[in-house]
Formats: C-alpha cells, structure tokens, sequence
C-alpha cells in the first residue's frame, strides 16, 4: 500500500514559530525522508469559514500568507502536493455521506470538539458547521487515502474519530476507505512552544507570536522582550528553567554547532542551563544566544519568502494546479464511495435492467 | 422575478394517496397552471440516507418507483424538471457554507426536527446528517432560486429556517440568494390523510397505505376493511362522522357529479352524511361509493403508470437528463455564491493583483 500523508494549516494568520517547530520543519523532514509516496498540505479556508463565517476577507488574504510560509520553510511543490480545501468541492460531498455513520453525541463527546468549543467561548452559538467540523476532517483524510497524519496529541481523537468513520464506513458499504495512522511529533519541547508572554500557546490575538515573516530586527525585539524567570533579578542568583521561555526555545532549536559559532564558553546546553541555576548567568546572554540560533533558522526562510513575495502568481499558480490535482485524486475516491454505496445510478446499468425485469415480468 | 417551485419527496417507499392529495395532485395542478417560470422535483434521495445510512438498497429501489409515481399521476417531463438529489452534488457544497451560518442550537429548537427526531425514536443516537438535514433543505430550495415552496403546515418551521439562512448569507456576503415563500395547500382536507386503519397518518410500517400503484382488486379490499364508526352496529344507529375514514376520504375526493355517476339517491356529500348521522345509512354503501371515486381517480394513474413500467429506460433518462438541468441551475447559483463569499479565488484576478501589489510596494 502506498504511504500518504495529509496535513495542513488554518488560513486564519501568517505562521509562527509554534507551527514551524510543531508541524512545518517535520513537514519537510517527511517530505524529504522520500519514505512517502505522496504528501498532501491542505490550506484549509473550508474549516476556517466554520468560524469566520462573517470574515472571509481575513480568510482570503491569509491564503497566500500560508502558502508563502509553507513555500519558505521547504515544501516543495515538486514533491507535495498543495492544495486549497474549498477548490475540491468533492470533500464536502464525501463529508455529507460521513454525517449519516456518525452520531451528534460522538461528535458532542469528543475531547478536541470540547475544549475548541471552549477556547472560541461558543456555548451556546456553536456555528453547526464548526460543530460538523470533525466529520469534515474525516473527509479531507480519507479523500486523499492518507494512511499517516502527523499531528500533535491533542489532536489524537479527531483521528479517532476518523477510524471510526472508516470502520463504520467500511463495515455498511464494503471495503472502500483507508484508515489513518495519527504520526505524532518525535521531540516532546517540539509539541507545543509557548508564546514570548510564557502563555501556553502562541496566539495572534495575545500578540506573542514570532512569525516566520518577521525580520531579524523584530525577532531580536521579541526575544529581548521574553518572558523569563521573574525571581532572576539580579546576575548573581540562581535562575529557574521552568516556564522561562529562552530556555523552552533553545529545548527546540539549538544543536551543539550553535555553542561553537555564537558561544563557544559553553560546550552544550545543558553547560548553559547549569550557569544558569546556580547562578552567574545572565538573561541577556541567553537571550542573545537565542536570537542568534532562532535567525540562523529563519534567515533562509526569510530569504526564500522575499522571491516568493516577488512572484504572486507563481504561488497562485502553484495553489491552482496543487488543487487540481487533489481534485483529481477526491473526484476518484468519491467515485469508488459512490459506487460502494451504490448511488451511481447512472452508471449502473444492473439498477436499468433489474428494475426493468421486475416490471416486465408482472 | 421568475416564479419557481422546488418540491420533492424521500424515496423510501413507493407513493401512496397521503402523498397524492398532500402534495402530487396540487403539483400536477400548478405545473398546469401556467403560473410558474420552472418547476423542480427533487427525489431526495441523499436526504433519505440521514436515517437510512444502513439501507441504501432500500432508498435505491425507490428511487425509480417514486418517478413512475410522478409520471403516472402527470408530473410533466417536458414542464417539470424532476432530478436525483444526490446527483446534484453541489447542493452539499453551497449546505457546507449554509452551515456556518446557523447555530446547533438554532436547529435543536425547530419544531419539525424535534418532531421528526422523536418519530423516529432516535433520542441520543441522532446521526450528524440527520441533525444537519434542514440546512440541506436550505439548500435544495435556494440552489434553484425557489420563489415557492409547497408544503404542509408542519413543515413550516423549516422554511422558516431557510429563510433566515438567505437573511444571514445576504447580509454577510451581499444579496445572492432568493428568499422562498411557502405555499400551504388550499383544501384543509387535503392536508393529511388518515390511515385505512383511522391512525392519523398513512404509513408502510403500518400497512394502512393504499399505494398510487394498488390494484382495483386491492383498493377495493382496503376500502372495505377501513375504520368507520365502531358505535354504528347496526345500519339503522346513527353514525358519527369523526374520524371516520371513508367519509374523510370522501371529504378529500368526492365531487358532486361523483353522486349521478355512482350513487344518484344523492345529490352531494352534505346529504350522504346527514343520512349517516340520523342512522339508516350502512357503512358498506358508503365504502362502496368511496371505492367508485377512488377507482376514478386512481384508474387513469394505475395505467400511465403500467405504460412507463414497460419503458424503464426511458424512466431513467428522464431523471438523468433533469439531474443535468438541476445540476447546472445549481452550479449557476453556486458560482454566485462563491463570487460573492469571495472564495472563487482562482477567478479573481483582483487577488493576485493586490497581493502582488501588497509585496511589491514593501
């Protein structure tokens, strides 16, 4: 069986440094690992719209926004399919045929649907398409037959939900459908960075995002700015690691290489986390040694985006034949779903002739 | 404003003379009215499989005996386009965006889901596509631009809600869509039928049906068995007329040149059941005069009906060529709708133009 993966990003904001180290650079390690036969990255505006139904505008510029970011980071278009989820209208029919094998109390008691329902602060005015989103997804994994979906743990009931699906599926209509393997991150500080605040997650609307597009001047403003340990006042005392955001940083991105070119008094990190609590050590060296370490990362990205930037139409270009050919590829999975569930009446030449026996024998 | 109709039924049973008197004979006479620009009748088959996910044989056969229905009591092919639902796939696309824009809770409150839920004791176990099915109803009626739509009076909540969809999407994205009117039926008679056994409604499961496709022999058998008065022992007791079938049923289709044709010791209705009422009347007379106008009334139908049953082929030509007519209005409107959500973003040259400028000017 072929090895595929679909992934893909909410057109809501550029990206930041939480999608890069949390999905993005795993993204082009898999791409380039040549262990998968095709890779799908959806730009999901579909899902978005579920809760920026009266703001599709910002859903409309954020489209090229992610596509410029994934384009930056690595994701090669020769290699990965890119794709626009509201181009291949055949999701939302493969979405309407899930609806009928799930229940509104399984969508209703799974955990991730909870805590979005929370974090949107719906109550009551839960839209019924954010609500239905679940099958939705289920919908964009198995169009694509995707056998592996790398997401973080959290993510982990919604592709439950999606095996369900294929198993109920499968079960009424006969062997049709793929079911997904969920591909969680390898490195556990790569799960979930927190924002430069200390917050738990960065979040456009608490302003504590790096963004990926952000340049060297304001990634230095914004580290210089990060939350650290508020008992470290003065040099000399002992510093805490625990919820200091330099430290959870340098957790995802510095390599020993790095001590070597920007700070060679330290052999490794952990050297550098040691300093640090007994005392000695300054924020301001960390933070240094963090700005220079996250820009490493980020000038080449920086640098692609600008030619990228230059050429619009290329991406638009890019997004268009991407959604073709995930077009191409739903259209035949519908096909054979329409078939399992025998509603091709068209082109089902038994349904003519049995239905005309039944009446000519009378 | 072109005056349009869209109407329909769920193929899982063949038509019976509930559906004739509720609906068919009305659109027989407003096709031939003249009054309508185009008519749709849609046999909602995808709406059939929100709660017969596990029968899809069932919907499937169904699907031509209820066009042999229509055919045979005069639905006109040439004046009437009648299509599969699910051969009309961009009506799940324009519900998927219809769905962002009502709540669940919006829905939990409809009367005719709250209705329709507990008939069919579903309680906890409600499938997604069930619960979603109104907003798919929103979109079978504005896909066509619907002008009109006739149904019973039970059904209006649901019209209620399609229109605050159009309301809500004209408002958020500029005025796109059509706001439908319901048409409620005339004859207060005619808006629902009992069962042969007195229950109040016809239904297969409990076999008090008499189907558009009986036989003489078999009509004639259910009008004899049917609920009468079961006070009325003796011909010579007064009878009562509440919820008494046959005069019911007479109330629904008997015209006063029924009387000189089939029982001329009667001018009309009024005195065949003043005599009913004073006693003297027996119930075997009036079910034998209710056989008479039904055998009229369905005889011409039962033969039609005989004609196209030696012709399936043409049967299904006739549907599929009016799911191609159904599935270009509905694209047409589709387009509309992605133009105006500005999600046609492969159209829209204004895009790449302002974020080619957006880059360009940094």
């Amino acid at each position: 069986m072929e090895k595929i993966i679909l992934t893909g990003d909410r057109p809501t904001g550029k990206l930041h440094l939480g999608h890069y180290v949390g999905s993005l650079k795993r993204r082009v390690e898999l791409q380039n690992s040549g262990e998968f036969d095709k890779i799908f990255v959806m730009i999901a505006d579909a899902q978005a719209l579920t809760d920026n139904a009266d703001n599709p505008e910002k859903v409309r510029q954020n489209i090229i926004e992610v596509a410029l970011d994934y384009l930056s980071v690595g994701i090669d278009p020769s290699k990965t399919t890119i794709f626009i989820q509201s181009q291949v209208p055949e999701l939302t029919e493969l979405a309407f045929y899930y609806m009928n094998l799930v229940t509104v109390s399984r969508v209703q008691r799974n955990p991730t649907v909870k805590t979005e329902i929370k974090m949107r602060n719906f109550e009551q005015s839960i839209p019924v398409g954010f609500f239905c989103y679940p099958v939705s997804q289920a919908s964009d994994i198995t169009a694509f037959r995707a056998t592996t979906v790398p997401v973080g743990e959290d993510q982990a009931p919604m592709i439950e939900l999606t095996r369900e699906i294929v198993n109920r599926f499968n079960n009424v209509y006969g062997d049709t459908l793929v079911e997904p393997e969920i591909l969680l991150p390898e490195n556990e500080a790569c799960q979930r960075l927190p924002g430069t605040d200390g917050k738990a997650k960065m979040s456009k609307s608490l302003g504590n995002c790096i963004y990926l597009s952000d340049s060297a001047k304001e990634v230095s403003k914004k580290v210089k700015s990060m939350y650290t340990d508020p008992l470290h006042l003065n040099v000399c005392d002992p510093g805490h690691l625990e919820g200091n955001c330099p430290f959870i940083y340098l957790d995802a991105f510095c390599k020993e290489e790095h001590f070597e070119r920007y700070l060679p008094e330290y052999k490794n990190l952990q050297e550098l986390k040691d300093h640090y609590t007994r005392g000695g050590l300054g924020d301001g060296t960390v933070k240094k040694f963090l700005a220079a370490v996250i820009e490493e990362e980020l000038a080449p990205i920086r640098e692609r985006r600008k030619e990228w930037e230059q050429n619009i139409p290329a991406v638009y270009d890019i997004l268009k034949r991407g959604s073709e050919e995930a077009r191409r590829v739903a259209a035949s999975t519908l096909d054979d779903v329409r078939r399992a569930m025998r509603i091709n009446y068209f082109d089902d030449m038994d349904l003519v002739s049995e239905q005309s026996k039944k009446y000519s024998g009378k």
